[in-house]
């Protein structure tokens, strides 16, 4: 049977620890399908593992499970889940990294896993990605279905994304986190917030200010910060071929806050 | 239907924007196989691409479509290409970043990507990785033929390789790439200098000399900058087991000239 | 015939090379399955290859073929080698890469790569994985016997893991790498020194103590180092949700010696 497991976690690259996990989901389903999301995940940051896959899983065929792994409390009492949503199925810790996909797409069904037969049999107190999870979604690409796993969860953990705030003329906002690019995403979603692309506003971040708003990256002009909607559905601040990272003096990782006065 | 696309991009790997352009493929065709070749580009460098898409196109199996996304006027009215080349398919923006490796492979057939059929509905300005190159490759792994994306493009951007320039006694030439062991990639062709194996030359990078050429890594002694033919054809400046690129103090990205004496 | 190749390598993902090794496997084996171990091991870093290939083989269905390159001596006369042993295949080069993993899965047959017909036509001094064990690896997931590559081997290279020294009340003990959490390997084994999970030890590194140890991350306090079992069944240094490697001032790469004193 031939499932699809697309795989987000913060292990890196460098080790082995990738590879064990799809090695041991192989094992158990060998026509199985592995796509990677990412794996560079910030080191223990729910958040950012929960943007991610909120901002990611929508493209993947219906159907998919998605194996999502950022777990700073692992080895403790903290329980794993099963999820399942109108199109797809989650399996990770219940920390909230799987919270804000699987809401988007509402969730169906749950199961804490606690059926040990779907285990491996040593499990280690620091990998349960390899003996617990990486088994979850590879039986569940088989077809197992969610009951098999164990009794649904009554509730789940949630991971809020901070909101921005209007207070009179000012927006207080954030950076959600830095891409690739040195795009710096912002927690403020377009639909909120139309008059946006009005320029009528002056944002300030780090001392420095951004003026302008366009729709296309195209459109600004050279080390000018602007704002533009991203391919998540927030604003970004972006600058042309640069990275606005090093244009803010921001490190990755860093989320600080900023605010934008209507003029 | 089961066709190999092989994925470039500058994308790197830490968000998921790899992962998304991955999904819209298997979307379209769930049979597809999917190859990376590297999503470490230089952010937003088309001769970076261009290089490392040329230096590999030639090992994957006829037949391979390759979706290589350098990117940096994305959302422009840049336009997006289909080229049909002897052996392979190669899909990407016209930028530069196909025309080495298709124009190395003679360029049958060209489609500029137009019919908005074949893009995703909502195209945002920013991913048109995810939006137009993704489908395009996708489709063409499931047989479509190249007039089915659009008109066939009369010209398309080239990227020149800068060449070495004999002057005399001299040759002036140039990095080209630094890559991962810290191997000097420069512009000169073992083809075109045969003589270069016979060490009567001092050459000079960054106030250093280099006076020897081998044939193998292992023949050179510890400490000691030599050339040697690369794997991509090019002569390479190597240290045996040591990084050329702190040897000669060079940051990644640099791209020095440098000077070949010979005596 | 659909065989699984598992590759390890310390060519990073920023080139192309990983990506070429895979396209060549893909035109000798079309039905091949590809999974990355790693990519990242440190450059040239025999023994930290020869770790992860013996930490993760194991996790792998029976039959995986394991390709480990790390290869400082390429072009030299050092040889190609496969490994049959109980469970899988190893290719790779004759310098102690493959032989902690072989080892622990028992050697059961050998060949020295030397029959010219499975190697590329062109063999490049520098890129031996493309033109010789890629070739391998890729015949050999189509049912090629050992025997068709060479004759056995009559010897091969073997890497030692250091073991740590017990002299009286003193363990002698090193770092035998860092993962990227930061976690620090070590050369004891949760076996061999039962008595550890006692807390009835110092132990001293880079002039920091350590003088807990846990079963789980979840048990210990903030800011505190702690021994705990790791995934690879070495006693690791970990800091819960922390990096040991910053606490104690240590460089990627750095093995450092301690020393644990029984109290």
């Amino acid at each position: 049977m031939k499932g699809t497991v697309a795989v987000l976690t913060d292990f890196g690259l460098a080790d082995a620890y990738v590879g064990i996990v799809k090695a041991v989901m192989l094992g158990i389903n060998p026509h199985i399908r592995l796509i990677d999301i990412s794996h560079g995940v910030t080191n223990h940051s729910i958040l950012q593992g929960a943007l991610l896959l909120a901002g990611s899983f929508s493209y993947f065929p219906e159907g998919t499970i998605f194996l999502a792994v950022v777990d700073p409390q692992v080895g403790s009492s903290r329980r794993g889940l099963v999820l399942k949503t109108k199109h797809y199925y989650f399996v990770g810790p219940d920390n909230g990294v799987l919270s804000l996909a699987a809401s988007n797409d509402t969730i169906k069904e749950t199961a804490v896993l606690e059926n040990r037969r779907f285990f491996r049999k040593d499990i280690s107190s620091t990998f349960q990605a390899r003996d617990i999870f990486a088994p979850a979604a590879a039986h569940l690409s088989c077809g197992l279905p969610l009951k098999a796993f164990g009794r649904p969860a009554e509730t789940i953990e949630k991971i809020e994304i901070p909101q921005p705030v209007r207070k009179g003329k000012t927006l207080v906002a954030k950076i959600l986190y830095i891409d690739h690019f040195g795009n710096l995403i912002t927690n403020i979603k377009k639909e909120d917030n139309p008059w946006i692309s009005e320029n009528n506003f002056v944002a300030t971040l780090n001392n420095k200010k951004i003026t302008k708003s366009y729709s296309h990256y195209a459109e600004s002009k050279n080390n000018e910060p602007f704002f533009v909607i991203g391919s998540f559905g927030y604003l970004e601040i972006s600058l042309k071929n640069k990275s606005a990272q090093k244009y803010f003096s921001l490190k990755q990782g860093q989320h600080p806050g900023f605010k934008l006065r209507f003029v």
